[in-house]
């Protein structure tokens, strides 16, 4: 039998997240993204197709390279309006038993004795389906929102990321042992105060001196999600993630980075196979081929070059609205332009690329790859691609939400099944017992074990 | 007919709120005051019983003052292990459609931009039920845990929340036009970025250079409360509070705390009625006067003393175990002190209480009045209470959760609407239109107001 595929949704609190402009698709629900109905729905789908995880990402600024000002991310509802995603959680959670919630929360803005807070209440409310996705900021406009001149430079981010999540493991795994909560109506102790530690920290970024607030969750620290691409973000992530996120255009370009993420988790002394890692992609499927291309015509007919070029000008850091839309791509003068096209390039090695067909291929689903067809000629592609990169699963952006979930569930989730390379029904347990079977704690090797209290 | 009464339901995510021990009573429900299922059940109550809404208090810190140490509070749980009280609330809303949510966030350890996003999408996600208790933190301990050496002094903290409020409101208020979220599907234009300002902020205590991330939610601002008692922190609540909540343990000093809250509404220029003012009260209801007695005797046989001086020597800022459980309370050195016990006088003005006796009266409900009695009696007496100190409604604390509101909903509510003084349904629209039923939005008299963009 293939490998079991996972999969993940991948949304944001936004109307548009990775196609640009088809909020306006008359069957979008994206301009609903703020209602709580909007999510229910949602989670109601994802549960119906046993995804392991619906994946909310995050930004607190605002894109702001294209045309030097944000006025096209704010006409195309491009990452901005944008909500809070931890607090749609709760009426997730109220309406389907299985689904779990991987969040993006950054380190930069909140002091890690309330991130830790408040994903230990998540972790409880939802019965233990709580993931995190551990992010630095690096947006300009988010820095200025908080009054801070600038941001730090990339790697002292990621210095600061390790003492951050340090923080959290002490709090999360060091501060309550796990016969702290004794519940005795008899006695009237609902605490034994002798198994709760008060961390002192005084580090470089944090200083901290208290006991963690909430009593210890079903996992206590959540699943550990993170996607940094760079060498020091991908060090961060090979030392602390349980799940990892790549986004690559090609096959050979996906399976390079999935090549470096193994060696990096080895490198830091894990099984290279104990993390999970999911590649972005996006699908549009039909009940045949036909139907399917049909589909992703009558989508194209609502994307936004503009928007699609001011998304991947705020990734490049390069206004792109300073060359004409016939220019070919590598005359930009920009290093990361020529990595994002030598990656594209790599899915069609000989083609030379203009702007315009950058904006075309970012129209769907980003940077990431699209599949269109039939459930078949999805399946075959997306086991294709799992079994030529070495990845776990994918996490599925969409076209047109939530039509691009449901066919998923309806269409392609039955075909994996069929296959065998798809679950039948969720496992039993906490989300972090769903993804790896070994029970709802983190390993005992993962660094923030060394903080937990000795079990006797 | 008598003054309408509205009835809030006062609660906090943790095992004991204010009647230290009464966790641990058999038909409690406050130990599972951390799954999502406890307050779920407990909004499906209070909406059943029209209650106007939901008031969850907060901290971030843990008292340590008894015994000099935090091993009391954690053994009972005693406002620790406590968790985030934002978290629940998008579940209860998934549950009722009437219900507000008042809740407490400290303005002194997050940023505003941060508050203003959170408070906007749960105002989003509630269809505008939201309300913010506007307050600043006091706690030594929580200072500790942001690695703050020490709290910014009494008043100095309330010219700091000035600008924090101020902040929001620009954000809320100001940033975005009515106009500005056009959600034009044939243009492909979800905002017209014309309609949308930066906010430029630059105070002594915080800066800001950014829009609001959120589009306007209902209520824009959400309902404000406030509930400080001190003349600098009354001030403050004169000036910005929709609601003010006071506890106070007797008529006279209640009607005299209201006369004062009253008298600097007027002196900052409003109408002393346009804030609504809700006393702190518990009730233990019986469907006779003696089955209400018998349950309150039955109650307090799980009342702890020890959690009581505890929960006081927090409030007050003397160690209580330093007397004996027979001293007297007025010889306690310490003016806090004995501006409580002159509060608490006022209820039985020639007698000396005892520690023990203090304890006995923390024991339920904490230092506000509880009221036991049939629903005819309780009624006649929350009537009087509201006749005789011009109050508006009351901030029901509980014995024992869930079944004091319970209690209230099906013995009390239906008295109370008997007696033509409480609403046969809610009214329809946001929570302040069910307060105030002026409209959705803030007074335009309001500070906030100044912020907002020209109508044209």
């Amino acid at each position: 039998m293939a490998k079991p595929l996972r999969l993940n949704a991948f949304t944001m609190a936004t109307p548009d997240h990775l196609s640009p402009g088809l909020w306006r698709h008359p069957r979008s629900d994206a301009a609903r993204y703020h209602r709580r109905s909007y999510w229910t729905d949602l989670a109601k789908i994802l549960e119906r197709g046993l995804f392991d995880g619906l994946f909310i990402a995050d930004t607190l600024g605002v894109s702001d390279v294209f045309k030097g000002g944000r006025d096209t991310a704010l006409a195309d509802g491009l990452h901005v309006p944008i909500n809070d995603p931890l607090l749609a959680i709760s009426a997730m959670a109220e309406v389907t038993e299985h689904l779990g919630f991987g969040v993006t929360v950054s380190m930069t803005y909140e002091h890690p004795f309330q991130l830790a807070r408040r994903m230990s209440t998540l972790d409880h409310l939802t019965d233990g389906r709580m993931g995190w996705n551990m992010v630095t900021s690096s947006l300009d406009s988010a820095s200025r929102a908080f009054g801070r001149s600038a941001q730090l430079p990339h790697d002292a981010r990621y210095d600061m990321a390790d003492e951050y999540a340090a923080l959290c493991y002490k709090l999360w795994e060091g501060s309550w042992s796990d016969r702290a909560v004794i519940n005795d109506t008899e006695t009237g102790r609902y605490v034994d105060p002798t198994q709760v530690r008060t961390i002192h920290h005084d580090g470089p970024h944090f200083k901290l001196d208290a006991m963690h607030l909430c009593e210890p969750s079903p996992q206590r620290t959540p699943v550990l999600y993170q996607a940094g691409a760079s060498p020091r973000g991908r060090r961060f992530g090979a030392e602390n993630a349980e799940c990892i996120f790549i986004g690559a255009p090609s096959k050979p370009v996906l399976g390079k980075f999935v090549r470096a993420a193994r060696d990096s988790i080895r490198a830091a002394g894990r099984d290279p196979h104990e993390v999970l890692i999911f590649a972005e992609h996006t699908v549009i499927l039909g009940k045949t081929d036909a139907e399917a291309a049909a589909k992703e015509a009558e989508y194209r007919r609502y994307c936004s070059d503009e928007s699609a070029l001011a998304l991947m000008s705020g990734w490049i850091g390069t206004d792109l609205s300073r060359y004409k839309l016939d220019d070919p791509f590598h005359h930009v003068d920009s290093n990361a332009i020529r990595t994002a096209v030598e990656a594209m390039s790599s899915a069609a090695p000989d083609r030379v690329w203009t702007i315009r067909e950058i904006a075309a291929w970012c129209g769907i689903g980003g940077l990431s790859p699209v599949t269109t067809g039939s459930p078949e000629r999805v399946a075959d592609s997306l086991i294709a691609w799992a079994e030529e990169t070495d990845i776990d699963g994918f996490n599925l952006a969409h076209a047109v939400t939530h039509e691009s979930f449901s066919d998923i569930a309806d269409l392609l989730v039955p075909e994996l099944q069929r296959r065998g390379v798809y679950k039948q029904a969720y496992a039993p347990g906490t989300l972090r017992q769903k993804l790896f079977g070994q029970g709802d704690r983190l390993a005992a090797h993962h660094p923030a074990a060394r903080y937990r209290w000795p079990t006797s």
